[in-house]
C-alpha cells in the first residue's frame, strides 16, 4: 500500500517529489536530542488544491503526512516516526492580501513572520510575534508560537484571525474570517492553533496586524539579584506599566553573551525591554519602569531611541541561543520551556539555576518574563549518555515544579514527541481523551503527524 | 425512562429539584421571539460534584440538560426544545481565589461580572469583559460574549485562562491552567468558549485581571454624519490611539437615549469613548482621538474625568436597550448582531438604517464600532405576524451583507436557535461537519442543550 501510494504521489506531481536520501534527511533535520527518523519521501506543494490533492491521495493509501514549512520547531514535531510523507510547504510564500483599513493581511501558510514584516514595511503595519526563529505563519499557528512581544499583542492565539485548512480526508475547509470576533461556532481556529499538524494542514491565515508605533524605545537594565529583577516585573504589570517586551537573561546568559559578541554587559541578571506607544507615553512609561527597577535593585537603566541603537541594544537577546551554545562548541542545546504563574516565577528560576548547576551542566537561562515563561539552554553532547541523562532529569524537574506551580509544561513549544508524560499530567487523562477523542473523530485513520502530543491507540 | 430520570433526580437533590411550571417557565424565559418550551424540571446546583452527579444520572436516564446562569442570552440558548432538565448554576456564585501578583481569579460559573468586580475592587483589579447585561460568568464563557472594553482588551476568549468542566458523561475535566499561556496539547479551553453548552458543563473560571487604571478619562462626540464617526474610529485604530472603549449609537438611538433619560444630546450618530492610562497617557490619547473626531465632522469633544460625571456620560450608552424599548412600549426587542471588517462597517451600517426604514421598522442602531460589532434593535409586537416577516427579513438581510463583507453573522451572542442556517452559510458545509464530528464524539448521546448551534442527526 505504502509503496502504490507513493508511486501515485510521483505521478502526480513529478519532479516536485522526491525520495532522495539528502531531501528526506533534511526534512528529519531537528533541534534538540530526538531521533531523525526520516519521511519516505518529501513533496513540495504550492497551492491549496495542491496540498488537497496530496492529502488525498495519502488518505487513500493510509500514508502518514507531516506538515513541514520551515523546520524551526524545537520539540521534534518534524520527524517522521511511522515514515510517511513530509508536505513542504515553503514553496507557499505569498501574500495574498494586505488590508491596511482593516489591519489585517492574508497569506500563505509557507511565508515567514520576517518575509511578511519585509512586505508590510511601506503599509505602516506590522505583525507582532516574534518566536525568535525566522519560523512560518503556518508552523507558528500549528504550535501556537509567542514569543517577546506576547506580553503586549498575544501569540497566536490572540492574533490569527481565520485559517484555510486541508482536513485529513483532502476536504478544504476555512475557518473564522475576517470579523474582529465571532461567536459563530465552535472555535475551530483555535482548535488548529496549538494542534501541531495532528488535525489538518494549515495552508493559508489570515491574521491581525498592528500600526507600527509612533515611538519605539528600548531599554535594558541589569539587576543585583534575579529576585530583584523578577519583583520589577510584577510590580510593573501591576502598575499597568505598558512595556511591549520584557525579557530576562540571567548572569550565566549574560557571560555567554558578553563572550560570543564581544560586548562588555555586567553580568548580572539583566532585563530587556521595550516600550511602544506615543513619544510622550513611551518617555512616561520607561520613566516608572525606570524607578520600579531602582527600587528591586536595578542598576543603570539605559535607553535608546534610534533604530540603529536599538538594534544593537536588543542584539544581546536575539544573539542569545546561539552565544549560549558558543559556551560549549560541539554540544546541542536542549531547550526546556516552562510557563509558570509570575508569582512563581522567581521561585522557579532560582530553583532551576540551582539544579542546573548541581547536575554539573552548563545552562543559561531566559525568558519571555512577562508571561511568567522562561527557557533554559541545557548544553548537552549527545554522544555522551550520562550527560544526557543529566540533562533530562534536569529538565524533568523544571516541568515537576512548573506543574506544582500552577504552570504549564510548555509556554510556546508545544508537546511534540518529548512532553506525551508531561501533557497527561498536566491536563489529567480525562482532558486528554477527550483530545484523543477529537483526534479520531477528525482523523479516524491517524493520518496526520502520528506519534505527536499523545499515542494513539488502535482506536484513534 | 424519561420519568425514572427525573424520579431519580428528585431522589437525589430532594428540594433543589423542581418540576413547578412556575419554576420551569422562568428558566425557558428569553428575549427575542423564541418558542418558550419549558425543561422538564429545573435542578439548582451549588458545586462541581453535584452539577458531575446530576449529569450522570441525566446521562444515564438519556435526559437532556440545558445549563442555565443568569438567563440573559439572546439567541433562545435557554429554550429546551427537547424538554429535558435545567441545571441551574446561579448558587455557584462563590469567589474562590483573588491572586493580585498573578492578575487572575478562580470563580464559579454562577458568578456575574457585576458581583466579580464588587468583589475585586479592593485588590487594585478589574474583569474587563462587559456584555450589557450582568452576566454569569459561566454563561460569558458559553457564549464567547466580548463588549464594550474588548477592543482594548479582548473578551472571553481572550481573558479566560482555564474552566472546570463537567463532561456529558458526568467526568470532571480541567482545561488550560494558570499560565498566561500554553502550548500543551488541544485547545480545549478555547473549544468550549462559544460552545453555547452543547459539549459540557462550565463549573468554574480562572481569569485574566487587568490593573484598575491610575486615569479614566470618558469622553462623548456627535457627527454631522454616520460616515464621518466611522471614519474616525477606523483613523484612530489605525494611528494606534489607545482607546478602552469606542461606542456608536445612530442618530435615532440618541433620540430614543434622549426621551428615556430626559436628557438633551445632540440627535446625531454619537461616538462615548473611554480612556484608560496614566494621567498624561489618556490626555494625550484624547486629545489625538478630539483632532481625529474634527477632521470627520465631529462636534464638541466633551470629556470627563471624575467618576460621577464619567458614570452620567457613559448612562445613555448603558441605558440603550431599555430606551429602545420605550420607543414602542409593549413590543419586543429583536436584537441583530454582525460584525464586519471595519473598512464595510460604514456600508453594512447605512444599509440596515436604510432596510429598518424601508421596511416601517423602528430599530435604533448601536455598536461596539471600535470591533466591526453593531447590533439594530428591531421593535416588533409578537402578535403581529406580518411585522415579526419583516424584522426577520431585515435582519437576514443585515447578514447576507455581513457575510458578503467578509463578516460573521454574530459577533457575540451566539447562534443559539436562530442563527443555525446563517452559520452553514458562513462556516461551510465542510466547517460544520467538523463541528459536528467534534459534538458526536464528546457528546455521542446529544444530551447537552440538544437543538443549538447546528441540527444533529441521529448519528449525533
Amino acid at each position: 500500500m505504502k509503496a502504490a501510494g507513493l508511486a501515485a504521489l510521483e505521478a502526480a506531481f513529478g519532479t516536485a517529489y522526491s525520495s532522495a536520501a539528502a531531501v528526506r534527511r533534511h526534512h528529519a533535520a531537528t533541534e534538540g536530542l530526538f531521533s531523525t527518523d526520516m519521511p519516505d519521501a518529501v513533496v513540495a506543494l504550492s497551492t491549496t488544491a495542491d496540498v488537497a490533492r496530496a492529502m488525498a491521495l495519502c488518505a487513500q493509501h493510509r500514508l502518514p503526512v507531516i506538515p513541514y514549512g520551515a523546520g524551526s520547531s524545537v520539540e521534534g514535531q518534524l520527524v517522521a516516526v511511522s515514515g510517511g510523507v513530509s508536505f513542504d510547504l515553503c514553496g507557499m510564500n505569498r501574500v495574498l492580501a494586505v488590508r491596511s483599513a482593516d489591519m489585517d493581511v492574508t497569506v500563505e501558510a509557507g511565508v515567514t513572520r520576517r518575509t511578511l514584516n519585509q512586505h508590510l514595511r511601506d503599509a505602516g503595519v506590522f505583525f507582532p510575534v516574534d518566536p525568535g526563529a525566522d519560523a512560518s505563519l503556518g508552523g507558528m499557528a500549528a504550535t501556537s508560537a509567542t514569543g517577546t512581544t506576547t506580553v503586549r499583542y498575544g501569540g497566536m492565539r490572540e492574533n490569527v484571525l481565520g485559517l484555510t485548512v486541508v482536513l485529513p480526508s483532502g476536504e478544504i475547509i476555512r475557518t473564522g474570517g475576517r470579523a474582529r470576533k465571532s461567536s459563530a461556532g465552535y472555535d475551530l481556529t483555535r482548535l488548529m492553533i496549538g494542534s501541531e499538524g495532528t488535525l489538518g494542514i494549515i495552508t493559508e491565515l489570515t491574521l491581525r496586524v498592528h500600526p507600527i508605533p509612533e515611538q519605539t524605545l528600548a531599554a535594558v537594565c541589569p539587576f543585583s539579584t534575579l529576585e530583584g529583577a523578577v519583583a520589577a516585573v510584577i510590580e510593573a504589570l501591576q502598575c499597568g506599566v505598558d512595556v511591549a517586551r520584557i525579557e530576562l537573561l540571567d548572569a550565566l546568559q549574560m557571560r555567554a553573551v558578553n563572550a560570543h559578541g564581544k560586548t562588555a554587559y555586567p553580568e548580572a541578571a539583566t532585563l530587556f525591554l521595550e516600550f511602544h506607544g506615543t513619544a510622550a507615553g513611551v518617555a512616561d512609561h520607561a520613566a516608572t519602569m525606570a524607578a520600579i527597577a531602582t527600587a528591586n535593585g536595578g542598576g543603570a537603566f539605559e535607553q535608546a531611541l534610534r533604530a540603529e541603537d536599538r538594534t544593537r541594544m536588543w542584539d544581546a537577546r536575539h544573539r542569545a541561543y546561539f552565544a549560549a551554545l558558543a559556551l560549549c562548541p560541539g554540544k546541542v542545546g536542549v531547550v526546556t520551556d516552562v510557563c509558570v504563574p509570575i508569582s512563581a516565577l522567581a521561585d522557579n528560576l532560582l530553583a532551576a539555576r540551582h539544579d542546573i548547576d548541581a547536575a554539573g551542566l552548563t545552562g543559561p537561562v531566559l525568558g519571555h518574563v512577562g508571561d511568567g515563561n522562561f527557557h533554559a539552554i541545557l548544553l548537552v553532547d549527545p554522544a555522551d549518555d550520562e550527560e544526557t541523562t543529566r540533562a533530562k532529569a534536569v529538565a524533568a524537574q523544571m516541568v515537576e515544579r512548573s506543574l506544582a506551580s500552577g504552570g504549564t509544561c510548555t509556554g510556546e513549544h508545544g508537546i511534540g514527541l518529548g512532553k506525551k508524560a508531561f501533557l497527561r499530567a498536566e491536563a489529567g487523562d480525562g482532558a486528554v481523551a477527550m483530545m484523543r477523542a477529537i483526534k479520531s473523530a477528525v482523523d479516524p485513520h491517524g493520518l496526520m503527524n502520528p506519534g505527536k502530543v499523545f499515542d494513539c491507540s488502535a482506536s484513534c
